[in-house]
């Protein structure tokens, strides 16, 4: 029958179901604790709130907060009554803060109150003239001093409503139930927009036993932010399944994210590789229990296969390496070995656990290269991996020219350059625009970079393109020391190093030391300024 | 974006990933092994037969056969190609059997070669005049002697055709996928239209872990027929996740099925409680190793705790209750008992487990009693269940008025009576139609009868509703005896056991004792003919 995949389905069974069930936040006052029965009604609340400060249909309600349970009710609050859940990030810069709010011409804004000062700065000084109430999201009744104007406090907005709201009966299923920024390598920040159709598909995709395999007898924990592409999802599948929910709140620490994981029995947590490096430092150092736990999903960049390693020896539990991107709503592939790769020896099966992954059900792939053929899957030959299926966007949000450039014939180019084995396992091996093209070959800059990082002296590095007539591009390593060798060490000894390591053709031209590998907001390499840097260079 | 959710997404990710792994029938002539590497090769080469013998888009192809891999590569060949799969019941009476060619306009026919009998006879006498091509399939190339008319082997078939098919790019997912007849208490049997969105929602819901849970590392042996509901969907959503099959072909009785078990390692088998009964039976004689088991499905009709009880015990491996209909694509309730029940006494354990279970997630649910209010969920209420959901029919096929009936408001009317605990699960208590209201209250007839039934003499037992002017109505009790005990127990004594067991009121007014249950082709209980027979009881 024609019954539309919307939000609203996944919160009535929850609803119907789970009333029982808990919802834990690490919240500014210590621990916070109540059931989806309590959550439901507080949903309700919410969005009768939004309705009483003038939401409309189809308007922008922004967030700008950490994980938490009040985070949780936005989320389901916001699109079942029809509006459109904008989550912010909490790191961007000044001018990147105002230009997703005006472009988004966010209506309201929830506010965490630990998070106030960031947002009055450019509120009081006009530059968020779409705003017409900010909410605190606190524990107090009271807003706590702030130049904000109008400015409600969350709680006693909700202690206003009875509880009761008449929910809209019928939502398109293919209009926008959220909408996330994602910051681009030029020119602004670019808008991705999620329909219920896309949402719900994805969340029952990844309880799939093969992807995340969300159950009620879970307890699952994103660390990966919820202003980041709905942390992954995993709240939507969370809440839909019952699984018992944990939010770590504000600045969670790897002592807090440990803690939780043994005082809640977290048995599923998601979050970023530098998230699992830091938790395994205190591991080392002080004993928890996370005998808990049955999966650490890892995504938003590639986790080193000695990451993985450590992580299952650390915690004794699968290491599920996701990829995915703002524009795939995330999850497009999960890394786990087949059946019968099982009694692999550790190395190759921990090679496969390395790569991406495979395909997630419901989307189709093709992996491209340059003349538009697709590239074989033996695991060498390089292209461009183009993504299609229910929650991959559509399009950038109010974005035209740049939608025409990243969607081409309804595939959705990622811009990541990949391989891809005869078991159909992808492993990322660059960007677009960083990959190297030498003498009609591609140099992965990744591998590379991977590889200069691990010798011992190297904290980081960096590796791009530089012009030279006879190659086209010839690959220059900008690698930055660590503080004990800093000066000790010269170019010639790191690629002495690499000579036995890599193909004799990728070894770099030149290594210049530099201070630091400048970064993006969200601490991804920004090669950019590393080209613009050296872009006087030549190597003929 | 806006991609369309198809079957055809479903085979192109196991032709990515899956071409490894094995799908096994048990054949007519013993075992078939083959890849799913071969698989795909196989379904486009039938595709491309199909479209030679002049199928085009929205076609039916009528399949006529037992659970084997030649049937499960129609399962895809037919819709991906455009066409409608029709499975026909291989056990329907003669007359609804033309009558269902009839009605589906069957185009093309694909027939098991041990069923050609029940298809020659009529096919000869000219009562399938829609049907233009028959197709034996065999293992052998060439057709037996037949007088059907024309006939090809669906071998041969296949070995004239490259493998290379041009299936549609996009396929409209709101178009008919697959078709199946169900028979009608009173009338012709009605046709349950399936879309391809249905069978691509309904698939991937059962791969949540709390549903079925199929993931690649199963091995999926579907016993339910593939021509009931397509085999509950299982083998979409086994072939979509890249677990292995196994089919148990031709007749399958209990050895067959614990041979295969043990055999081929089965992890999830599914069935109707007949099947269980009767393995059951033979693994208290004989000894398999059914420890690679981690999950019994069954569904079909109600299953008795104590069968529940014995098959845990029996295999070891969690039982898990289904429930749904023709109508509902058909897996609407699965009962798994939530995380804070797992430490219940068994006696309770169990009473949950024997109830049809909780709403899987995609779909809504409503209880309503007969003045349109729903039921409050204290476990003692009936009223009618109602879903909706997008893989529960718009209609039947070609049926306007009974689809009138069937569907309100968007509701499809289960015509089963039910109640709801305070947990959600809910337990069917009758059919509207068999319901027996007495005195203002209900009587639900499956209690009744499955309390009768638990007495040690009888073997089955039906309860009717006879006219009554004082009550309305009042209860009959119509019983069989097991062999043993016929001509030696009273009428008497069957009330005497319920006196303690049912409330007062619910006692029969009368038990006849009759020689056999008339039971539909499905073998469910027609208690129209019971009706019949006793339609000029009155009891005041």
């Amino acid at each position: 029958m024609p019954y539309p995949l919307t939000l609203s389905t996944m919160l009535q069974r929850n609803r119907l179901l789970f009333g029982g069930k808990e919802i834990v936040t690490r919240d500014f006052s210590g621990i916070h604790r109540y059931t989806y029965a309590d959550y439901n009604v507080r949903v309700a609340k919410l969005a009768g709130a939004l309705k009483r400060l003038g939401v409309r249909p189809g308007e922008r309600v922004a967030t700008f907060g950490w994980n938490s349970h009040r985070h949780l009710e936005a989320y389901f609050a916001v699109p079942c009554m029809g509006a459109v859940l904008h989550t912010l990030n909490i790191r961007l810069f000044e001018d990147q803060f105002s230009f997703i709010v005006n472009h988004a011409e966010d209506a309201v804004m929830l506010v965490d109150e630990d998070l106030l000062p960031a947002v009055e700065a450019l509120a009081v000084a006009g530059r968020f003239p779409t705003v017409r109430a900010y909410v605190v999201m606190s524990d107090k009744k009271a807003v706590p001093p702030t130049r904000l104007s109008p400015v409600y406090p969350y709680e006693a907005l909700l202690d206003a409503e009875t509880g009761e709201y008449d929910w809209p009966p019928a939502i398109d299923e293919n209009s926008m139930a959220a909408l996330c920024y994602t910051t681009a390598t030029t020119g602004n920040p670019k808008g991705a927009p999620y329909t219920h159709r896309g949402i719900y598909l994805h969340a029952l995709a990844i309880c799939a036993a093969d992807v995340l395999g969300i159950r009620e007898d879970d307890t699952v924990m994103p660390v990966v932010p919820m202003f980041h592409v709905n942390a992954w999802g995993i709240p939507f599948a969370a809440t839909w399944m019952g699984a018992k929910q944990v939010f770590p709140g504000s600045r969670p620490d790897p002592k807090a994210l440990l803690s939780l994981i043994r005082d809640e029995k977290v048995t599923i947590t998601a979050g970023v590789p530098t998230v699992w490096m830091g938790v395994l430092q205190l591991l080392e150092r002080e004993k928890y229990d996370v005998s808990s736990l049955k999966a650490i999903v890892c995504g938003g960049s590639a986790a080193p296969k000695s990451l993985i390693e450590k992580v299952e020896r650390g915690f004794g539990v699968p290491f599920v390496h996701a990829y995915g991107m703002a524009e795939t709503y995330p999850i497009v592939l999960v890394s786990r070995p087949k059946s019968y790769m099982k009694d692999l020896p550790a190395d190759e099966l921990y090679a496969y656990k390395a790569k991406q992954g495979t395909l997630v059900a419901g989307l189709e792939m093709r992996v491209v290269a340059e003349d538009g053929s697709e590239v074989p899957h033996d695991g060498k030959s390089m292209g461009e991996l183009r993504l299609r299926g229910p929650w991959i966007i559509e399009g950038y949000y109010r974005e035209p020219e740049r939608t025409k450039e990243a969607v081409k014939d309804g595939w959705l180019c990622t811009g990541d350059v990949v391989t891809v084995d005869a078991e159909g396992y992808v492993q990322i091996q660059d960007r677009m625009r960083d990959l190297i093209k030498s003498g009609g070959e591609w140099i992965s800059t990744i591998d590379l970079e991977n590889t200069i990082m691990s010798h011992p002296a190297v904290a980081e590095a960096a590796v791009i393109g530089v012009p030279s007539e006879k190659w086209t591009e010839r690959p220059m390593a900008c690698v930055v020391l660590k503080p004990e060798f800093a000066g000790k060490v010269e170019g010639k000894e790191i690629l002495d190093f690499l000579a036995t390591r890599v193909a004799k053709w990728w070894i770099p031209d030149e290594v210049a030391f530099v201070d630091a590998i400048p970064k993006t907001s969200v601490g991804k390499f920004a090669k950019r300024f590393l080209r613009d840097r050296f872009r006087e260079k030549r190597f003929d």
